[in-house]
């Protein structure tokens, strides 16, 4: 009997150790580096191909430079053999996952595993942004130290007391940032969920309406899943609603954010400044953004660290190894757990 | 009876009120802005001269810039009436102390408040060089980001698990920013002070000696003080001594490091990268080091927010206050403590 077919679209980079000890029982596949969408979608429906024969697909958030979204178009085009499509990430906003549910293929994704490598980022920007260290250090560079006094110029910065922070989506990177934020001397936690949690995952965060938490939050930490419900949620008439010189931190998906919306309130004060690791088109940031130096932005590092990469490579090499072995990934997406067919999937082999 | 004389040296940026108050019992005198070090000296010899009665001299950092260093020769031109300099800031290499202690001229500093503030700087830094915030930074303002892949071709970072931290200098900054570093996960927290600690004061972290922390630390945290034992203390041949790919971070003050040699360790890789906020020349850093993509740094900015300049600069009121009704500064720093005269000194009215 033959090897079931794993296609493996985007790099590894540390977990080859991991992947050449599942190829003892899958038989790995990938696609040509330069391969477009068309070319993907083409060996899909070519029964002559390896990738015709796939049962699991793992796949990075950079392979979609290779394969475009995980659309309704790409879900209709896979073999019908594709079982289960194991993402790298914890956003898996590039995955229409309806889709793929209406053909009982199971997605996985890597939660919990990004939370402190993302919350470390999410600190430094939010410090970043509250003391326009980014500011100073773009007036350094351009050598206004010299001459223009204290801190070349840079407007003065905040302390965190008496600054009320509002973190909106408070899951495992919320309550990580949190515990970071605490021994900082913030006055106040608030959050804002769809629904509140129990008191136990609140951690002392008090929990207020999506308007109360415009309203009353000195810092806007933003760490909530894109989808439809969410894009574009802080848009202007959401920052209107801000107090003036508010600091917005996102490192969740750019696209939450009304982008031009956001550049026009930090041209006009109304946002002071942005801690960024997200961009609504990344990785294409408009010009405009780059040049205002209240952003202290990064270009999607969140989790760019050898430990953290990692161990999301190995944990996607664990999904695809669940399914083979038992029919099932480990971390199926919240909006597939409760679809009866994921209950009663069956090993592959 | 006159009222006793107060020369302000440097601006006040938000503490007008305390000022205003102290002008109740004090004549508050300040130096034109333009002035230099010889009209400075010029005036303190001259008889006709409001600077001649002056009894407590209030100054800030920046204030060097018209004076010049607190030196031998300015406290031998000193008027014979002053009993005090009240110096704006926890750090005052700007004075020699010696030469003060030997006119029974009182010293005293900012020490405590200053800790939050730095400590946070100190924690943005180190996380920006740990994880190579500031290489991707400028790699994306050099639109680099669509074509050089993940986080614009940033090398990539680490995560704090498994680090050893060497607070070099636990003092009120060093525990401060233990305390905020806790919660990241961090491996071992070690220190070096020129004598151990109370268990207390240690708060969890490991006494070494200078060579062990050099040796084993995988962030080396610089938090002493510059006197002429601690210049250069991070020098070639400490940086040779340290890990390869170490991470180097200095809040305290440019010169404790010997700065050409951390640019040759930053361009051979020796040190992996570095946060700094403080340059051995500031405000003139050489082109050399703004070039290096990895330095994370700031022009000194570790106290630059509203709400640490204001209480420094009322604190210092506090302190003039405190001689003028009672003859003794509230904060005189460490080395003069000792001193018998201190102790003998009367009120001024």
């Amino acid at each position: 009997m033959s090897k079931p077919v794993v296609l493996r679209l985007g790099n590894v980079k540390y977990a080859q150790e991991a992947w050449e000890k599942l190829g003892q029982i899958a038989q790995v596949i990938t696609v040509d580096e330069s391969s477009t969408r068309a070319d993907f979608l083409k060996q899909c429906q070519d029964s002559s191909s390896d990738v015709f024969r796939t049962q699991v697909i793992a796949r990075t958030f950079a392979s979609v430079q290779n394969t475009g979204r995980f659309d309704e178009e790409l879900a209709k085009a896979l073999p019908k053999s594709v079982a289960a499509v194991c993402h790298n990430g914890a956003g898996y906003d590039q995955i229409d996952v309806g889709q793929f549910a209406s053909k009982h293929i199971q997605v996985s994704n890597v939660p919990e595993l990004v939370n402190n490598a993302t919350a470390d980022t999410h600190v430094y920007l939010l410090l970043g942004a509250l003391r326009n260290f980014e500011y100073g250090h773009r007036l350094m560079l351009e050598n206004k130290w010299p001459n223009a006094g204290a801190a070349a110029g840079a407007p003065v910065g905040n302390d965190p007391e008496g600054k009320t922070v509002g973190i909106l989506g408070l899951g495992g990177i919320g309550r990580a940032i949190v515990e970071r934020l605490k021994p900082f001397g913030f006055k106040k936690f608030i959050y804002h969920n769809r629904n509140r949690l129990s008191s136990e995952l609140e951690n002392g965060c008090q929990y207020v309406s999506f308007e109360e938490l415009l309203r009353v939050s000195d810092v806007v930490s933003i760490n909530i899943p894109l989808n439809p419900k969410t894009r574009h949620i802080i848009d202007s008439k959401a920052i209107d609603q801000m107090k003036d010189g508010v600091v917005i931190v996102n490192t969740a998906r750019g696209a939450v954010i009304d982008e031009k919306s956001l550049i026009a309130a930090l041209k006009s004060g109304k946002v002071r400044s942005a801690g960024l690791d997200v961009y609504e088109n990344e990785p294409n940031v408009p010009q405009e953004l780059l040049d205002l130096p209240n952003v202290c932005g990064v270009p999607h590092m969140g989790t760019h660290t050898v430990e953290t990469i990692k161990k999301m490579e190995e944990f996607v090499v664990e999904n695809v190894e669940s399914v083979i072995k038992s029919g099932k990934v480990l971390t199926i997406v919240p909006e597939m757990k409760s679809d009866s067919w994921v209950n009663e999937q069956k090993p592959l082999k």
